[in-house]
This record gives structure tokens, C-alpha cells and sequence, in this order.
């Protein structure tokens, strides 16, 4: 225990003034109040920092040396000593459940969360360089699509995210939980001008396809070749990308659709989209 | 309004007895009480019916004859007046939002549901032929997920979807919902016996491959033949397939994961699956 009580004893911040009993912040802590405050959108951009809760995202979180400090039970901080260890370099704080399920976005918060510095960047020239496939998800709203993009991203090996456009904050903790960890391991940009973002591509040799259900070449047509470098645009849940974005692609590519469904879900659709880059570029 | 009145007049089974004057069903109606408790397994399964809610799924479930009567309030039956010319030969009951709030499984109920038959069958030899691929869900939980796989089935164009093991119902309400529409689409099976099914499915000449991050074989390996009858087993959302299970597979595929994901999620690995299925043996 004594190494758990040290990790608790945070003296300068510590609500207690008795330096040599273990601290134990509360939902009235300041560095609490703090980490509440990134539920919204506004003051994880004030402050470019965000949370990441439950221990797979954690781990990543400090893997990825993302991490300023952690928030976790007693229990997990048993449970789990490889975060402990990975732990090292920050503040690792003991608290109860209350200051968890308070931090917490979750229904069923699973006893650890880490305050985050943020991992998106602005889209620049430069910053980007697709060497295989990116997707850029256009005006997406749902936020746990958004976090199942940026997971498929990751597992089909692609350069980069982009949110473009009025696409959800891929910070928000609803995100980050649905990435299971994947903020954390591929580079994610942020561009609301879609049109710019576009440009931005071409100028830089990356061929950028228009993912729609209208399109005029289909995903699995010969025509269409996906070895070059390419991003691929996924629209809206509700209603796709807009004309004026469908325009600014190379290629309007639909996912064909062999029976009655009107449509793929996002993610769904992202997923065969990136797979059949990765599949033609990985056996090239 | 003149037809409007008609359709609510159900003298013979409604609360009023004046038979001249509209009939409005209330939440203590005996048929809404039957719709309402249709939202247990338990009842489905007693009753052979389930729920479907909201203009697409109730669109479907018109146009698949598996509707028995709807409930809708006056404004959805104003404005989706196609709903109603397809439901002529059923009951179109007017309701109060109310009503609609009691049956709706949903947070947001879009003011429409109707009471199907059943469209799930149980597994028998002869009952399905799988002339292209057809998915397996085994001991899926997660009602939404379910959906998600159905819809993309659906879209690739399975043969069927069965739902093994320990599933989820594939009537509960929200995977009803998250199918879109599919459910009225595809062949729905049901086997609890998973070692039967892969039996049933070998006799009849088609291959059996288990979707697993831990296969011997890739995905996208020119070793793996595609052309044939396949039917593809995804596992259950955390701990995949029980290692049992993957032993009655002709081949464990692996979905290839090019990046530091750890995995998948269910619906984007079985949309990736079945759309190499489905490239594949379009373009024979």
C-alpha cells in the first residue's frame, strides 16, 4: 500500500493541508472540476486537452505519451499495474468511484480516466502526406461513428483521419471510447473547409474519391484503381456528401449494393472502402 | 379525414361502444397492451409476432406482407400517405402519440409501429440454400450490432444471416431498428445448436470459415477461395469465437489489420468479409 498511498499525496494541489495523510481529491477538487469541464466540445478546444477513460484507452492514451494524468480507483490501480508502470513520468491519482462516475461520460464508468493533451492537428500544407489511403469524413455527426471510423482506419492501416467540414469533435469522449484506443495510434486532422482540404490533397498527387451510393464507378469495377495514393470521402449518416463535395472528387465511387438495402451505415461503408485500398496497395 | 375516420373505427374490438363515432385506442387498450409486451423475447417467441417502428421499417415490413395492423398518429399518416395505400388490406389504427410512446421501444419514437408475424425460421435441412454466402452470428449480444450485420448482409447480398448459439433475438426491437429495413429482406435463421448448423451447412457442400483476428489465413491471401458456397462465422463482440467453434471451420480467416488496432469491430469485420465474398463472386 505504501506505493499507492505516495502516488495519492499530491501536497501543492491537495485539498487536505495535511501533507502526511494521503489526499484524496473529491468532486469539489479543482483538478476535478477541470477534467468535468472537457465534456464540452468548447473547453477541450480552450484548453486542447480531452479524457480518455477505461483502461484499454488509457493504456494507449500513455503509450502514446498522450497522458498528463491519470484518475483511477483504488480498485483498478490493483487490477491493472501495467498502467501503473506505463504511469511513471505523471500524476497517477487514487479516488473514489463518485470523483470517477463524475469525470466519467460513460453509463458505466469502468474506473479509470486520463486528462489527454490533444492528438488532432490542423490540416496544413505539409502536415499530411498520404503515402497509401486517408479517409476524410465529411459533416459526420454521430460521434460514435466517428470513433468507429477512426478504429477501422487504424486496423486497415490507413496515413490519417481528417474530420472535415461540421464533422463531430473527434475528441469527444463518446469518439474516443468508440476508437477503442485508435485516436491514440493514427494521425487525425481537423479542416473545415472541405474544398481547401481537397485542393490541399491534389496538390499533393493524392487521387481523392467520393464514397456515395450514386456514384459512377463501383468499388469493385476495374476501372477504378486504387493503387495510388487516395482519400476517400464519407459523408453524412443521413444524407451522404453534398453535390457541391461529390464535385470537388476525382471519382464518385459507390459500394455496390447486390440486394434490397438502400444503403451501408458509415462506418460499414468506410470500412470495405478502406479494405479494398488496403488490399490492392498491400499486394502491390 | 373522411378515410381517416374509417380507418380508426374498429367497432368489434374497441374500447368505445359507440360505433358511430371515432374509436381511439389508449394505452389500456387490449391491443396495445399485446404490442407493448411484444417487446420481451419471451412474448415473441410465445406469440410468433414482433414490433417494427418508424416509415422505413414499417415500409418494409408493408411491402414484405409481414405486417398484421399498424398503429400511427394522425400527422405520420397524413404525410407518409404511401405507408397507408400499402397497408389496404390490414388494419391502420390512429393513435395518440401516447400510445405510440407505450409500444415504441425507441427514446425518439418516429409515430408509426406496426405488429408483424415473425420473419425468423428455424433452421432444418432443406430450409436454406446457400448459393453464395450467408453469414453466422454466434452468441452475438448486442442488439444494435446484430442490426448492423443484417443491413450489410443484406446490402451484399447474402443469402441469409442465422443467428447462432446464445444470439441475440434477431426480432428485439433495436436490432429491428438498426437493420433498416433488412430484416424484411433476407432470410432470417435460427439455430442455437452452432455445431449442427456447421454440420447441416457441410453436407450441403458449402464452406465454412471462421472470421477470427487470430486465423491462419488472410483474408486477402490468394490461397483462400472465395468462389464457393461460404457461410462466414462472426463471434461474440469481446471474446470472438469459443475456440470449439473455430474448430468446425474448414479455414480461421483473419481480417488483415494493417495498422495497431487490436481488432474490429463485429459489423465492419463482417461488411469486409462478406464484400470479399460478394467481390469475388460477382465478377465470376
Amino acid at each position: 500500500m505504501s506505493t499507492l498511498r505516495r502516488l495519492i499525496l499530491q501536497p501543492e494541489e491537495a485539498d487536505s493541508t495535511v501533507a502526511s495523510q494521503p489526499v484524496h481529491f473529491t468532486v469539489r477538487s479543482g483538478r476535478v472540476k477541470h477534467a468535468r469541464r472537457l465534456a464540452t466540445r468548447a473547453y477541450r478546444q480552450k484548453t486542447g486537452e480531452f479524457l480518455a477513460e477505461g483502461p484499454q484507452s488509457v493504456r494507449e492514451a500513455l503509450r502514446a505519451s498522450a497522458a498528463i494524468e491519470v484518475f483511477a480507483t483504488a480498485a483498478v490501480t490493483e487490477r491493472y499495474t501495467d498502467l501503473l508502470a506505463l504511469s511513471d513520468a505523471i500524476d497517477w491519482h487514487i479516488v473514489d468511484d463518485e470523483v470517477v462516475t463524475e469525470i466519467s461520460d460513460s453509463v458505466s464508468p469502468q474506473g479509470v480516466v486520463a486528462r489527454c493533451r490533444s492528438v488532432v492537428q490542423a490540416m496544413a500544407p505539409g502536415s499530411l502526406s498520404v503515402q497509401g489511403f486517408a479517409v476524410i469524413c465529411v459533416d459526420i455527426r454521430d460521434p460514435g461513428n466517428a470513433g468507429a471510423v477512426i478504429r477501422c482506419a487504424d486496423a486497415a492501416g490507413a496515413s490519417a483521419v481528417i474530420m472535415a467540414g461540421d464533422s463531430v469533435d473527434a475528441l469527444n469522449p463518446k469518439t474516443v471510447r468508440a476508437s477503442v484506443g485508435s485516436i491514440f495510434h493514427i494521425p487525425i486532422f481537423v479542416e473545415r473547409d472541405t474544398a481547401a482540404l481537397v485542393s490541399l490533397l491534389r496538390a499533393d498527387g493524392v487521387q481523392v474519391l467520393a464514397a456515395d451510393g450514386q456514384g459512377d464507378l463501383g468499388l469493385f469495377d476495374t476501372e477504378l484503381d486504387l493503387l495510388p495514393a487516395t482519400a476517400w470521402m464519407m459523408g453524412n449518416e443521413a444524407w451522404g456528401l453534398p453535390p457541391q463535395t461529390r464535385l470537388l472528387a476525382d471519382q464518385v465511387v459507390a459500394v455496390p449494393i447486390f440486394g434490397q438495402a438502400e444503403s451501408l451505415n458509415l462506418a460499414t461503408a468506410a470500412a470495405v472502402c478502406m479494405y479494398a485500398s488496403a488490399r490492392v496497395q498491400s499486394q502491390r
